[in-house]
């Protein structure tokens, strides 16, 4: 596929994340992740084998990340890397000898990690290899059997229901070797070595919300961080769910708390309104940031707090590295009835919901780049603006300008205690209008930045 | 009256306590404790005296309740334990000889604590010795006046009225000497010594729901912990109010201390919804279990916080001792029509009522018995349960299993600063859940207890 | 004018402030203040010159105020007290030769510092100097340039748009000289160094509710408080906003810290409910004493939280002072249409709203002069009040009375961490109830002063 198009590609090197936010075309940008995830849909991932390899190189066509092999018998931490699975074929053939299940014709019809298996037996043995959805009988479900030994298929209800008793032929050409785990790591380096943690799990198979749309949106987020001057350091993971988070923290331990900001990146391609998770911290900047920026955009946002059920924020979150990840989705995982089955496809994404995904991630990233704690230099009452011209020279109106007030708000706060984020949650303005205040305070040497407090 | 009848009595030794809760018959134990308040309801208590006495050894003919008596005269703290008082008979004759009001047709007709008196007085000099209720015209006010030597008669307002113009004969054959104040009392070791309060006043005469329903939920919650593997030391006091609680307070000042959780329990017999008034603190693990237990009950509780108006919550949340205990009722003192009055009868309490309170009371002492701070002990990531047999082997469904999920719950948060109560708190996940999760990953050496927080 | 009149101005000396609120005929009061702003209301004021200074003399007459006089040029903080402004005549004539504008018609006509011009320009040039409401045509905006040197007029729209064309002769009899910036200060001492601030500015021409209702009201103010026994210091400055509060920060930089609670004093004329602006900090003692007191009155209030935009609280809440200072106000600034104009004139303002203001600031400091944090010197316990007369003595009705049950919040919560205000908060009593029972304990030496925690 075409890499990443003109317009959101061709971004000129340290320039200010506001600015190209401002120059992105968004709806080509929507346009290329869509055509990103239907190129990468036909694959067959998993958490290990050649279709999750062809995946990262798929994605290292577009940014430079380095695809890491974890062999297989790993030990990490409670769990051991698996064996590598590799399929080519199954199939189901009843008794008149005609494919009834394919994994051709969906990679879903098989079950992910199934055994080799090829053997004749009556529908009624076979039954307990099936899997369907009762109440959405069209559709076939995606089930796994990662760290069990067995095999299955999975088909459509309506389908099951219409086969005819008597033997049929079964198999799947498949491998369980050892091999390794695969995943994808982008490291964009920032004048801090605090982390933001892009984390997305890339091994599902044909599901273009989850996690094809989390595969997009990254890819794009890590093409247009590399043209910017960067204060944070950026860092991609694309691994397997749960294995691949956890192989991750047991060959990075020591250095898992340079991590001061993460977000676990799935179902962000369905039109659904935006919804996040908060860290386990729960007040995290993070928490916080993703609130004000979606805010700023005036899109409706849920919050929810941090469970133990989800996503890698489990594992980032476990209580021996309690990072400060959360989770922010469009509809989250198991609340839209498309979840892991197969009308998770091409239909169910959106270029414009991919997009105004990106969105909201670049404004989280410009409030964590841009937050700082200020120092006013002249604190005792105000500085005079208006001397510096940065103040009407009319008085007596009712209301002061919205500059003005930022501005009065930031050196009002600005005692080293109050970063601009928080400034921004007090004074009810925008994030940027603080920002841009502060900007203007500090050219007029009126602020100076106050020594950092920890982030991690 | 015969003894707690099979199944609520014949609890085996050292059972579990969530496992005595499962076996009690509620309904038999609610018609004992009804009928135990029959059998109580007839004496005339005070907070001194010989009826106050027969209920003590009413309640030791089913507890092995130990029945002090402290000397009239003694000093504790800024009160003086108070001359005894025993009435045999009362009754005031109208001009006619007619007994219009008599202590022998019910003990609420004297104000508690009379002085003796016999003479003759015209009915307008009478007058202000009677006390009436206008607007429950049919109903006999209950009043006392422990420490102002007067005397008094209560009667219904409507009998007041129809009394004529003429002499009246008053006899209170009662006597106020020097002997003593009985309080019950019963330590049930535990495991620690820190100790359960359960407080109940008994000093007052033929009410049944105050007080009368408070002695025997807790008579039968006495019986009941008996047979239990305890791990707090329940200690469990029949005084009468107020000067009882200081009495107790003032002989224990010392070890006062040792009470980490309290209840002072009264009017728990009436059909209202449960009610709970919070302990001075305002903060104390008590408030949060009876929360947490009429949660998982799915029962109705109103909360309301600490006030020094009330039952012996005031004396023991005094600024001097600041204990933590609270008060779990029915409808509170003062908020039903009947309170102190003859209509607070046989009628007005119900065995379904106290049934459920006894229940109530339970559920709160199984979550203080086993609460605890667990240490995760893989807390890098999470464990592979799947390994162990405590994960479904299929992936991909929606939803993980509630005892999946609980023990995700358990194994992420015990980082030794939250504690099973807070788990269920914060999950929203029934406190048996939880601890049924955490017994299993105990079960599997995923858990050790951690070092335990001071509670007092 | 004559002084304030008999009935607020005969306070006997070193009477309670409690006592002095109830012996206030506010009637008459707010008669007395709406007459002064009438006396006030001609002179044409700045924030600096003569008007300012007739102003401060007429508050003189009624209060032993000291006026002082900052030279221009002086530098304070940032800024620099400007040139004095002083002007005698101003207007404009039409080519007929006719005043279609003229400061002795309304001294809104000219904008506030306007430097002299006389000159004769087309209308098309003057337009620029002239200042309308386009909305509220019939009103005169009020218009200051204190900071820029410039010239303008104000007047009716309806006015403007009914100018011909031609040339208009211009004059503007006005001196931009050095002199001083005037202001007034008022220092009234108490048992206590810490003081009471109430910041008022007098710096606006003929406009009544904002500012001249907070020169009536607190002139009044330190009229009732001058013959009161004062725990605190109370200190009134009448002063032109910003630059004034500005100096006075300036000037008294190493005493400002004495000011332990302070309130802004303005708008507080017109019959709009009442609205608190709270402290930088948001929870001093001040932002609740004012919502403690209007809940004892009864009265609605909205409360906000502190914004840097506003009146001179901007000043005293810089992150250098950071002094405990709101803003208790009626209708506030630029929330009432005729905010900054004409139409805030004597009609705006009535008696009965400055009356109730005037009450509302001294609820306010009776709460804070009678704050205190006492010690129960029987904390073991409740004291036994019966035998002290301070309880009733029959027992058993439903309820406490409110004396009882005051005495019981006070003797409860008396730890030395409780103050009177939170005691009032807490058992949602009204203050002077908290505050009579404390004086009845003590009276019986049930309570003792606890040593004072630091206010500043």
């Amino acid at each position: 596929m075409e890499r990443i198009p003109p317009g959101t590609d061709e971004v000129a090197p340290l320039r200010e994340l506001g600015a190209v936010i401002d120059s992105i075309d968004f709806a080509a940008a929507g346009r290329w992740m869509h055509e990103f995830i239907r190129e990468l849909y036909p694959i067959c991932r998993s958490i290990t084998g050649d279709g999750l390899r062809a995946t990262l190189r798929a994605i290292a066509h577009q940014v430079p990340l380095e695809i890491r092999e974890v062999p297989s018998g790993t030990s990490v931490f409670d769990w051991t890397v698996p064996k590598e699975w590799n399929i080519r074929e199954a199939w189901v053939k009843d008794p008149s000898g005609r494919k009834v299940i394919d994994f051709a014709r969906s990679n879903l019809q098989v079950v992910n990690y199934s055994v080799p298996v090829h053997t004749t037996m009556p529908l009624a043995d076979l039954r307990s290899h099936l899997h369907t959805l009762p109440d959405r009988p069209d559709w076939i479900p995606y089930r796994t059997s990662y760290y069990r030994e067995t095999w299955g298929f999975c088909l459509p209800h309506r389908e099951l229901a219409e086969l005819q008793e008597g033997d049929y032929e079964v198999l799947i050409d498949a491998s369980l070797r050892d091999g390794a785990l695969s995943y994808g790591e982008l490291v964009l380096p920032g004048r801090r070595g605090e982390e933001i943690l892009l984390s997305c799990h890339a091994c599902h198979p044909s599901l273009a919300n989850d996690n094809l749309s989390g595969i997009a949106v990254t890819t794009q987020l890590a093409r247009l961080l590399t043209g910017i001057r960067r204060e944070y350091t950026y860092r991609f993971l694309w691994i397997p769910g749960t294995i691949g988070a956890i192989t991750w923290l047991a060959l990075n331990e020591a250095n898992a708390s340079r991590v001061a900001h993460g977000l676990v990146v799935a179902c962000v391609g369905d039109p659904g309104r935006f919804h996040y998770k908060k860290t386990r911290r729960g007040d995290a900047t993070i928490d916080r940031a993703v609130v004000q920026a979606l805010r700023d955009l005036g899109w409706d946002l849920e919050v929810r707090g941090f469970s133990p059920y989800g996503y890698d924020e489990r594992q980032y979150g476990s209580p021996g590295f309690n990072l400060a990840v959360g989770s922010l989705t469009r509809t989250p995982h198991g609340r839209y009835p498309e979840y892991h089955t197969s009308a998770d496809d091409l239909e169910l994404v959106r270029g414009s919901a991919l997009a105004e995904s990106l969105r909201a991630y670049l404004e989280v990233f410009r409030i964590l780049e841009e937050d700082r704690c200020y120092l006013n230099r002249n604190p005792k009452c105000e500085p005079q603006l208006g001397k510096r011209g940065l103040y009407r020279a009319i008085g007596g109106l009712a209301d002061a300008g919205r500059q003005e007030l930022a501005m009065l708000w930031v050196l009002n706060q600005s005692d080293g205690t109050h970063s601009l984020l928080e400034i921004a949650e007090r004074s009810g303005l925008p994030f940027p209008a603080i920002v841009q205040a502060a900007r203007t305070l500090r050219n007029h040497d009126l602020l100076e930045e106050a020594p950092r407090r920890g982030e991690a």
